[in-house]
């Protein structure tokens, strides 16, 4: 299909295109709280409706959690079998108070859609499905297309990954698509060659059977706030890489000419501090930051809690304290092995006096790895050049999609990562939002990616 | 008088008493959250006009925050002139999930009364309001008796302390005698010999504009949760020491006799544990339990509090971490050189790409040691053996009434610490009660105390 025919169907449909995520993004699908369940379902009902509306054969597929919507077209003739994977749920709103708008009553404001879920990932498949939309309709799909629409990605896609070894034949595809990624410069457009894995837990230091006056016992008493600052100040060694015996055992050495790749398109600290507020100091500090942000693991607190924390002093002992931890693994690391490595640390320097456990182990996923000589990528950096101003970037990204390397394993297809995501759309955090233009640029590649043989 | 005869009285007027005391503790009068200063100024006409119904003439002083009650009655001869202090404001109640019944409705529950307040300060103040108010009615108290009620010891003070220069004349006296003490065991009568002082601040550490996502930022990003961890973690030695340089420079050496004393009514590890939920491993290794609790500064976490908390993962580098840290001194530890140490050391270990804020810093106040030898002590051990079981323990406590050393400057006096506060009362946390025997016993003292010269 012909470039300047897909940008004239997208002038004409977009106000429709708009339209209709707005209706999508109305769904609370937050995955990770069970308070959204019916919510979820319902975004379900919503989304096979409309796959059935632009022609594909669509159904819900129950698994042990939330269900799954699936999708199939077979054009006539076709050239290759592509699945095209998304997932419907989302992260939480909170802090709800930091929103300019409400999360799930998109809003566009100058050229920017702003809702929860209006880039991660509602956004993004969103436009991959107008794409199929508009070929279906002009009989130019080229490729035989499956879709898999999951709702746990934002809480490690468990309950789809535990029911894929028994979906092998209804998935199996040369081509794994994913739009959930993004490009650190709108001005490039992005492949990415890599994505990490992730495993996380939740540790809790308990002590006093209540909060105990700081005075009466300071000086006696444990203080679990205290210690879980002692705890998490283990994990990493002096040069900000992770403390724990073994831990790197399993990364890989990657070749120089994925290293070059990688740094050859990075940002400064000056643009990273632009865009995040923070200069990029943390991390292997003898590592580059491409290598440090994509190629190398990490430990992060998510969160800690403790005491108190309202107004004014309160002059206690905490009887308790818990840390939320994640690992950002990369392809090589065995997440069950580094999940093991992670409790067993901890529990080895557990706090003289105090309880520790370690709940909520998360088992994610392992991280993806790209050839950098794949056909499939080739094809697809030719369009990324159409699409936007003649620059391709090879990204090793830093965060992770669990569920990609499950799926690749199912379907035994070829990853093919290209997302329009910008570091300003606040994804995962208040005021989340995805630019139009970054939208018709997926669009654009979208429609020509699936109308081409290759 | 004669301890029979006001055994008589306590058995005859104690439902009164209960009940007088409920409404007492109906006021919400919470001092370090500005959302309850209409009930404490409520809780201030209360105490007045009950002052005023006892027979002293009571008045409403004002000072730069919460007012206080103040009271005078001058038998029409009188031995020696005595200020006694106490204060009406109480703890936050939260968590509020964890009260068996509502912390401002007192429940009577097998022999003891529930609520804020209920013991720490309201509780104690009031069995000497209901000893005065009998002495009185039957022309046998002995002193001239001053009384100071204050509005804002759990947030510092801080109000009342700035004014007490200007009372001077006011509150001249020779003994300040104040019940917002405990005894470590109920078998036991207890005199405090020491109080230890206060400093408090927060500490937070700002770094992304916003919650950062883990995977996209992990590696890169330095994380103020970690950060905050690490930071905290160097406040301590190994020996659990605090670390800050010159902090114990003027923490003083107790005689052999004062740590005797004080080592004389001890808690084994086993009566300690059984007491808290949680063995007395912490502080200095090479200090006793007594030395590490009363004579001996410490710094504590009180809270700390950094992204998510909530149910299940949230991959985020937060935007922020703070802590709530507060100091115990004892006497010779000058409050303002203390808090400056713990500032300064806290800048200098600052990590890198953060931006660290101290606030909310809290003067607190020092610490008290009171003489062996002083007379007035020897007349409330005898006393003090009377309605006990005959022993009478000296201890120095961990906990601070910052005001304390102000008003023995400020009056000249000598302080007198007895209080019947026991372990279980669970004061600053939920659940705070008071056993009725030990109010009694508090009555007991106080009319014995009070209608006996010395």
């Amino acid at each position: 299909m012909d470039q300047r025919e897909v940008r004239e169907q997208f002038q004409v449909e977009q106000n429709r295109y708009v339209s209709e995520l707005t209706e999508f993004l109305a769904f609370e699908s937050v995955s990770t709280d069970p308070a959204y369940h019916e919510k979820c379902l319902q975004c379900v009902d919503w989304l096979t409706g409309h796959l059935k509306g632009i022609g594909f054969s669509a159904e819900i597929l129950q698994t042990g959690g939330k269900p799954v919507v699936y999708a199939e077209y077979s054009p006539q003739s076709f050239d290759r079998t592509i699945l095209f994977y998304g997932h419907y749920d989302v992260q939480p709103v909170d802090p709800i108070e930091e929103w300019t708008s409400p999360p799930f009553q998109a809003q566009l404001r100058d050229g920017r859609l702003y809702a929860r879920g209006a880039q991660d990932n509602k956004g993004q498949l969103f436009y991959v499905l107008k794409a199929l939309e508009f070929l279906v309709s002009k009989n130019q799909l080229a490729h035989k297309v499956k879709i898999l629409i999951e709702g746990e990605e934002e809480c490690g896609s468990k309950s789809v990954t535990e029911v894929l070894p028994s979906w092998r034949e209804r998935l199996a595809a040369d081509v794994l698509m994913v739009c959930d990624t993004g490009t650190p410069v709108k001005e490039l457009n992005t492949i990415t060659m890599g994505l990490r894995g992730i495993v996380g837990l939740t540790v809790t230091l308990s002590g006093p059977r209540t909060d105990l006056h700081s005075g009466v016992h300071g000086g006696v008493a444990p203080n679990p706030a205290l210690e879980i600052a002692h705890l998490l100040s283990k994990l990493h060694d002096a040069n900000g890489a992770i403390a724990i015996p073994g831990y790197y055992d399993d990364v890989p050495q990657y070749s120089p000419a994925e290293i070059q790749a990688a740094n050859a398109f990075t940002l400064s600290s000056e643009q990273y501090q632009a865009m995040s507020g923070v200069a990029p100091v943390a991390g292997e500090q003898n590592r580059s930051f491409s290598e440090r942000r994509g190629m190398r693991p990490t430990i992060e607190i998510n969160g800690v809690h403790s005491g108190y924390g309202g107004a004014g002093m309160k002059t206690i002992i905490p009887a308790q304290a818990f840390a939320k931890i994640s690992s950002r693994l990369v392809a090589g690391q065995n997440p069950a092995v580094c999940l093991t490595r992670l409790e067993e640390f901890l529990k080895k320097n557990a706090p003289t006096g105090l309880l520790l456990e370690v709940s909520d182990q998360d088992h994610g996923g392992p991280g993806v790895r790209v050839p950098l000589d794949s056909p499939v990528i080739q094809s697809a950096r030719e369009i990324l050049k159409q699409v936007g101003t003649g620059q391709v970037a090879l990204i090793w990204e830093g965060a992770s999609i669990p569920i990609v390397s499950s799926l690749v394993e199912a379907s035994g297809a070829q990853p093919l990562l290209v997302g329009f995501g910008l570091e300003e759309d606040n994804i995962h955090a208040p005021n989340e939002s995805f630019a139009l233009e970054q939208f018709e640029k997926g669009f654009l590649y979208a429609a020509l990616f699936l109308s081409q043989k290759f």
